[in-house]
């Protein structure tokens, strides 16, 4: 430990400065316009790999955003990691928003802000940092590969492909992602669940040309007003959400696992106040920890029709279109949720409108199991850098490659995150803290510490 | 009438190519960065009326854009007629739609394809040409007044200052506006009623930053499934409005006047394929002539919140907002129907949310009397060049200058519109026949001959 300090201490500043080039490109993978970026940080990922001593280093092309890998394999006979992560990022909009721009990356009260700062391009980079000072301070545990994408952020369509068609190279024991969150750096936490997503976009389209709402007003359906209607009815009463069959498949969890989960420690009024709401909504019966971590979920994450400009146009619009997702728990299919809601959403359109229901992309929910090698290995790197025993938690959020990775390769994930919930993640003013930063590059080489000592019992 | 014929046979090409000049203006008055297209539309109308004989020709500067008024004065003893018309137009969006663009006018079977072809460039360019024409032809049997403006696509927000301040100059018998619609040149009709406006925006936030919709979704409300569900209250299932009080002051007809009403012809089959719909929607108990004629009505004119661009972005937004205007019916007061939704939207508001209510503009409906003079006069006018009497009709549509003209001049207004319902106002590829156009030319001459025949009995 003493090892790991000491050359984190001494090299802090660089560490710091490349972080913060590679959050200066804009690689922003769902807008076309910014596919030379994209590439742009692909080659900086692969050119760091190479400086930190990882070999093969490939930029490997895909029908989209390539795929960095790099490996290190020091003795077959040793246990692998295959450390996964993303170097594209979520669109910055809203701009107006953020205080500093999105890609000029500003380092305020110990925070660096920026777009990636945390999702994910701080958190993966910490595995780059800390594989560099295992190898400068000759203490690598086990083999290491890395398998950073440029996808993530649209759905990873071309990953499953790489990863079937990879299964030898990609060969490990477990994989370790850092993408996720904990609770604090005072109360460090694992998470052992994950959500999965279904992501779809609806279109309503009502007269086949704008019209003006005098003349028309009042005896053609309006698709707004109609989208919202449809919109409405897809939560009832208590907020739960009424496609038919959609909590067919959910597990519910036991008294005993729902008091453990609600043993994190939550201040609600602190919670509330850090996002200015008087009220917390849900579905009721359940908890924030609960609504958020073990219930499915279904979203709104954007609608637009009609005239959205500055002033005044009296128009009725010919089509409505809304963004809408939904978070999936154990034992949902994406796919099967996905076809729910397509066939839900045309059987409640009215005649006075047409339906278009386009799937985005999806994730399969996932858990992790807690009694495994490589859990236990997280746990005692954590408990060594931070001094606590993490408490295992549920994750609202979504990184649909982890049953990919189950199935495809037979791999079990670690979700050692070191985000918090306040980083802003997808929002104006992502950021992430210094502290969180460095004690990442600490942990990771205690977890290959224990993950080789471990494996060897 | 032959002399009016011969003239504008004589002249047609110069009088469509001075329109297409006009429509050549991009003068949206919505958007501050036409500020000088509206300019320079108002100074080609100024010189238009000044080469058509006009005198006094002024472009009046107001707080927004000008109004520009001329006039001729033959004759103190003879009635006056005042023509209103505005030069300014709605925003062209959504852009992609235009079949050619909205600023380069385009003639194709018969029509000019421009926005302001109809609404109301096409409209109050014919009173300045049925103008030249009498002064021409040495016809002219009444003075007139022209007070051309700028903003009515915007609300009117400064004609109501510049009316109250120039009493004396605007004093005449009638106003005559040519911006509205008849049922067809082989069915002409005059409209006799308008409704009034009241125009909102509402803006609905609850966290006070964009969230990841996985970390924080099913815990927080997302503001645009509460937006939705507000919107879908607006109406119930018989597509009342809910607002209390909305309908308190509507004048419902009597079963001798509604059966009048209907008695206009509408092919709802024609209807229905002309807008690509399958269902007619609106008001129970009320036909669609009545639904948009003599009901008040809600639309929804525009909506937009969270991520809408290309692609998928989970976050559950701040805010979410939408535009909205009520179409109102005697004797509903706008500024009361404003307080009644601002008043029902904020108390349906949940807690979880907040909600602002924004008013754009207003107008007050009104109705034209059938018995006076002016009306009779446009009624001869409309037999002699079609042939036909017009059927009275009840526009759906607001001009909410007719009340201002009343209120403030004690005049009344004649509502002589020949565009078509299918002119697309307001929306992509509005157009102008130019049957419809030189139709108008010809009749608008012989509304001022009768206008001074029938006030000398």
């Amino acid at each position: 430990m003493q090892t790991i300090k000491k050359y984190v201490e001494a090299n802090t500043q660089r560490f710091l400065d490349e972080l913060v080039e590679l959050l200066r490109f804009p690689s922003v993978s769902a807008d076309p316009k910014y596919k030379g970026d994209v590439q742009k940080a692909a080659e900086y990922v692969a050119q760091k790999l190479r400086d930190a001593g990882a070999d093969n280093v490939e930029i490997c092309p895909t029908a989209g955003h390539p795929i960095v890998y790099g490996e290190k394999i020091i003795d077959p006979a040793k246990p692998t990691v295959l450390v996964y992560g993303h170097y594209d990022v979520q669109p910055p909009d809203p701009l107006e928003l953020w205080e500093t721009p999105p890609f000029e990356p500003t380092i305020r009260d110990g925070k660096i802000f920026a777009r990636g700062a945390c999702d994910d391009k701080g958190q993966f980079y910490m595995h780059v940092k800390a594989f560099e000072l295992m190898q400068a301070t000759d203490t690598l545990a086990c083999n290491i590969k890395f398998m950073i994408e440029g996808e993530e952020e649209v759905g990873s369509d071309n990953l499953g492909i790489f990863v079937k068609a990879n299964k030898q190279r990609l060969a490990a024991d477990v994989v370790l992602i850092s993408d996720t969150a904990m609770i604090s750096l005072e109360t460090p936490s694992l998470e052992t669940g994950l959500r999965g997503l279904s992501y779809l976009e609806v279109e309503v389209t009502g007269p086949n040309r704008d019209l003006h709402s005098g003349v028309y007003g009042g005896a053609v359906a309006n698709p707004i007003t109609i989208l919202a209607k449809m919109i409405a009815s897809l939560h009832d009463e208590n907020n739960h959400i009424t496609i038919p069959g959609f909590y067919d498949d959910v597990v519910e969890l036991d008294a005993a696992e729902r008091e453990a989960l609600n043993a994190a420690p939550f201040d609600e009024s602190e919670y509330k106040s850090d996002l200015g709401i008087k009220a917390l909504w849900g579905e009721k019966g359940y908890t924030t920890i609960e609504r958020t971590g073990i219930r499915p979920t279904l979203e709104l994450n954007g609608i637009w029709g009609g005239y959205i400009g500055e002033g005044a146009k009296t128009v009725l619009p010919s089509k409505a279109q809304a963004k809408i997702s939904m978070r999936l728990v154990p034992n949902q299919d994406s796919d099967k949720i996905t076809k729910l809601f397509t066939d839900h959403f045309k059987r409640i359109a009215p005649e006075y409108i047409s339906v278009k229901v386009t799937p985005h992309h999806g994730g399969q929910p996932a858990v992790t199991p807690t009694d495994s090698t490589a859990y236990r290995a997280a746990e005692k790197a954590i408990e060594e850098a931070f001094g606590k025993k993490p408490i295992p938690t549920r994750g609202g959020g979504s990184i649909p490659i982890v049953s990919l990775f189950e199935n495809e390769l037979g791999l079990k994930t670690v979700l050692m995150g070191f985000g918090l919930d306040s980083d802003n993640l997808h929002s104006p003013n992502e950021k992430y803290d210094i502290a969180n930063y460095l004690k990442g590059i600490e942990t990771i080489p205690l977890f290959h510490k224990y993950f080789a000592e471990l494996s060897q019992q």
